[in-house]
């Protein structure tokens, strides 16, 4: 019997219905059968994190609705992820629309409870501010790991920047806040995507010295894979948080995201790293910056709700 | 109290949390205190009917969406629709996408037993075929008043043509039917906003002979409101339904539509006619045609989730 | 028997086949019951005479596809065009991209002897620098009216400039020059709906001189049918050419168009103020500067196409 | 000789050349015959303040995008704007993208001191939370009106909110926060165009009760030109600031807004009422709540860059 | 002397005239010099068959559109297209809106008789369902080959599912139909592109267990022009027919259809897989799934008219 | 000392005042540490000379919207271009709209003498056209160099046609003119880039006659970094102009532009390229062809922004 109760698609067509995550149960819907929790999936709404375009707000919104298209089988992992998992969407986390950091709390305080104590967090952006309260949740949840977790992060930018506009709370800081409060562990970090104009050459610097593993875009699309699947031996049953910023594929690809950046990686070139990362020990994850205001036919969305299933599928195999 | 719980939406933004007709709790959460439902509220998500571009199968999804934004007090009517009625959003109605006949049973069926049994039904399309089901399901619930409820219809189009291509059930039918099958009075039938090409004048001979009063769009405009006001006083107590092809509005204010003709009414002279029907006996209402992939900047499922808080504003004053 | 053999809808759907305006046979294909021909609608893909944004070119094409959605019997007039009228796509004139005078010779040479010598001319533009070619084909065809046709003019812009950047034939100037060559008669021109910031006021002088009757948008919304009923009994048995600007409508109900000006009709009031040239001996017509690259949901070509029909019900009322 | 210096449309196409407000002359460029200034228009990239959808902090850009299309000539008050005023693009003012209440301590700062002591504000927005920053520089210079500015405001919300989440500096506050600060003479300010679902009908209470007059949607429509001039004259010569959100337009005129409401008024109407102000005293003006990625074929802009010239008009006329 | 006469575009520019595929001449215009015909292109605007977002019903008319931008001369294969092959807009196939099945059978029975005997026809739809009758009117025409034609497929999905929703003709299922009724060998079948999520791993089986060649979407990135190669001389002079989903390219190049799944081909890697197909005997071919309501600027369209150009090209070298 | 003051993007936000090419500083406001300039960029907002979709009018003012996101260094080639180059908006050329010829004189005749003598002179197009412009422009102020500059031609049509509709000066033929005139030398020229269906194979005889290295698509992908590599290595200190049309990338990356061809590079192909010219001496630039109208999200926009950012870095370097 499955762990999560879907809805048949050929009784309820996949245009039908109010949308949840992939179809999921909403957490109160969620029976015996379904419990523990092995996701709890969930919508940050909160864009006050920007440095250029806002909207990012109605990102879980729009991800519900295009996952409502996504089905449970994993060709490449060989998985049904619903017959492997029990999934629900959470509903979207409390937020202070006016405060960065009173957001940061509340998403980070309100996850830390959310659901069984061992299910594993899933936030859905939302601007990449909120990854740090994911993060900070997810090692609450996961025992306050010493060094913090490993992390794999997927980007166009390094966001480790120390404040923007006097402000060291937005997009641009979670993975430098999160290794100052030791959530992270930098020297178990591994960046890829990374591309176009830098500010300064010094916007490198801070993770460079903490020992993070740089992989450029050219290095990702030319060897990422392998890359990949050598960090996730070394880490070996540590576990890891995946994030992803949608900016990390390229414009043409996910346009609708806040800090778009022409030269990113093609859906497959995404999908490929991702799934080199099989045999990673999940800690949680998110999927982060997605703009509906900005998408083309609703394609950011589509991609985002896939790399969702990918990071979902990469748990059950 | 209230009789409908809504989120707070200084706690909870209205960009936030998953999508509901109004944010009205789902019709499996209603409470003690919301029973009996006064209103149930759902999506059929159908456009097998259409003669041209289909889509509206995605339309209810599009005015949940949009409906996040509505607020509670009707400043015209002067009443708080939350606090005077019992509002759910009760899912969407099993479809047979392949279907139009099928489909119309299936929902038809599902509709009747419903909620509550005084529970009145709101619609939202999907293409016009629906309103027949609705009609169906509305009339065995009101029980089944003799020579069939009275009809208030806003549409550009009449919807009385017997078939096309063969098939009697389609979007240009459904009112033909329903006058045929006894569930709706003809002679208690309003038709307002009939504008644009014709291919035939004979299209509109059978209502005519059946009784129905057509009001054409110059004359909705110059002079609906006192028509309607009239035809509310003439009806005394009786019953009538409401149906609204949101083309019935110009297409600069509804663009998402599958069968938009330039010339229609703007918002105000929507709101104004439907404001008009104040005093009508509500025995259930539709809003249909609503079809995202024409829609410009979401501007026409707002306008849908408008009128159907026009209704219920109707309803509650 | 009907004198326009149309496509069956009920056998063809509109969204079948290869588009030709209105549905109507190409020129080619008319049948001996077709001939003479009524009226010739032909495209002009030409907008090398603007002056701001291009793209008109592409109108033609726009037009026929959203006239495919066009039935053949007005409600208003209460008239079947096609039982009435022989109507049929003459295709594109030939243009010459690079060379405005260069076009409207070309386009005035080709108009004069297409088709019947009694058939009517629309030509569906292309930039406003068109209606030249097609008044003066149509002046020829007329048997050359001493002092020049009545023309209907309407438009969010004169159109009487004398050259800009040195040119003398782009689309600020064709009334001008045809007033000057005689083939308008500017005291029986009348033109309704010029609006919005001018570069001086002295863009008025020309034609106020002339004689020409100037109706603001104002004076056109509040009394312009009246006007323009008064202006057909003035005219007696005069023929008078039709020129449309879908400029002259709002943004709102034609975004696609190169120089939109806010505070334009709606469309009912255009259409009320077609219906008021009832009685009008037409010479010749044209609908022109639709735009489609800046169209929204189609919905600026789709009105054009009723422009379109609305003259042609004219005609044959 | 003309007091600002335009390019000459005639030499430097409108499609040409770095954008600013209208093609007026940067502040730093204007030449001694501009001395004094007029008016300074400046915009205020801020939307931090917004309770539903952001990004008006791309509004004063689109704006100045738009404006390149404005002529200088007005029809209906006979004034050349160029030729009365001199107007200058201040450029933008300085916000702080994370602080409303920094943002708009900031803004007034540096708007106080702006061009020569006599030169107008007008400030292009960024959401209705900065109108009070332009209305507070406004007010020092202007010498302080004893018992506050009068204000005329366009709305489709009365933005008299005490607080939203906490924040009482927010785009729903502005003019409660004006009022209360004594910058605006509540019983001298006339507020239009308020329509649409509210959270609750207290939400108006502190307007009435202040003395602010109320006008509705309907009233405005019916007779707000006559209410306006009898404002106006009510004033004498006292001075009023004019304050227009762009979602008193209907959204299908102002589709490009943050928190749309259908029913609003088409452009002609706005227009009309603000040729109605003619005899105004102007003491300073702000255009606000343009969002650029919600807009369509870019006629909110165009809107805006038109309600701006009518601001200049009547201060010209 | 061409076996194909186009309109020289040096004098009737791309953007004018009615449009036709590659602005090729309708049958009815072929003259001696073009027969007998080699290529018929019509269109199947049918989309009754889809799952989920339907539309493709307008895919034959965009399609139309896109190649008016087509030239004559493939610099791969080197060979004029319109010199070598007589090539025709056959119109569009008769259809039944509301019957898969019938619809089917009208345009099998419609295209079997279709041109001259050795004419072979391109399908362009309408959704996937429309290959099941071009496949079984050309293997009619191509003298019933025994065990069946041979099929090239390119797709995201297999479309071997036995039923939806109870209906076994829709566009999930055309190539189990086909295989059952012997219209193609599955032996000499070989699909590629398959990807992205499944409802369960059993759908593949039919396939897999008839002897269908899977090539994954990986695989045909990798090696699928060798695979092919190695097809094409497999099959010696048998005939193949080629059909292509449009969504077998990913979302960025084509959007604009019903169910697209990221992670599909550039257009690059098809055109070298359509190109690897040299030496193939063509019996037939389609291209199906544009769906215009979800493209973005065209550019799906104008890459199935680019797919259509290399089959053309294929079947001339 | 940087050599080009910006902003300070952490004071005045990127989506805050008046833009200017990457906002670096107008001619008129660099000051004495700017002297000389290294860089001036201009618009040339012209679109004339097209033969299909026009509108790249408007390109320089998108590309200066989509430039404001750019940063200063890059990393690829380690380089700060403000630190190491002096760059300038000169803003838009004069432009006669209705002349190919007459603004192609202007143009050249503006930029030979802009700025200072040892500036280098990047156009933003506008058509392609306009490159002759600026090639003969650069001629001129690099000396005259005997027997022409070497050319690098990212396209993806050659443009080397005689005449289209008997004009010898659009955008089909601006390297054919500079060829003949002498101010490009054919031997060293190197195209890469051209796709697609072709008029007639003898459109690549005049540049393959004249020596010039042309690389098709495939070849570029394979090996156009060594082939550029050593192209530069050949080229000595020899000068070389480098034009980009934008539509050397496929519709993916860049949709809005007037003659896209599928097939073409993607952005990180398209950077690796620019990049792999590292060495190479620069004359002059230009990046032609974005067409706003036909852009999706601004992405075609920003991509061009990034060319002129790859050109700059390679200058720095």
């Amino acid at each position: 019997m499955a762990r999560t109760e879907l809805p048949d698609a050929r009784v309820s067509p996949r245009f039908a219905g109010v949308c949840t995550f992939g179809r999921y149960p909403r957490l109160e819907d969620v029976g015996p059968a379904g419990r523990p929790v092995d996701w709890a999936i969930f919508g940050v709404p909160f864009d006050g994190g920007v440095t250029f375009r806002p909207g990012a707000r109605f990102g879980p919104r729009a991800v519900r609705d295009a996952s409502q298209y996504l089905k449970r089988y994993h060709l490449g992992h060989r998985v049904d992820v619903c017959e492997a998992l029990s999934l629900t969407d959470a509903g979207d986390a409390p937020i202070k629309p006016y405060g960065i950091k009173a957001t940061l709390d509340a998403v980070a305080a309100w996850a830390t409870s959310l659901a069984d104590p061992g299910t594993r967090l899933m936030a859905v952006g939302g601007d990449h501010s909120v990854a740090y309260a994911n993060i900070r949740a997810t090692w609450e949840r996961r025992g306050k790991p010493k060094g913090g977790l490993a992390l794999v992060h997927f980007d166009a930018h390094l966001d480790t920047v120390d404040a923007v506009w006097g402000e060291s709370w937005g997009h641009a800081s979670p993975f430098r806040r999160a290794i100052e409060d030791g959530l992270i562990d930098p020297k178990a970090m591994i960046s890829l995507g990374v591309r176009g104009p830098l500010n300064t050459p010094t916007d490198l610097d801070f993770a460079a010295k903490a020992g993070v593993r740089l992989v450029s875009i050219d290095e990702a699309r030319a060897s990422g894979a392998a890359l990949l699947a050598a960090y996730v031996k070394a880490l070996g049953g540590r576990e890891a948080y995946v994030t992803v910023d949608i900016d990390v594929f390229d414009p043409s690809v996910a346009p609708g995201t806040g800090t778009p950046c022409p030269g990113g990686l093609s859906a497959n070139e995404g999908f490929a790293l991702l799934r080199a990362l099989r045999g990673l020990h999940l800690a949680g994850a998110d999927v982060v910056e997605v703009l509906p205001d900005r998408d083309v036919s609703g394609m950011t969305a589509m991609l985002a709700a896939h790399v969702m299933f990918e990071v979902l599928a990469l748990s059950a195999s």
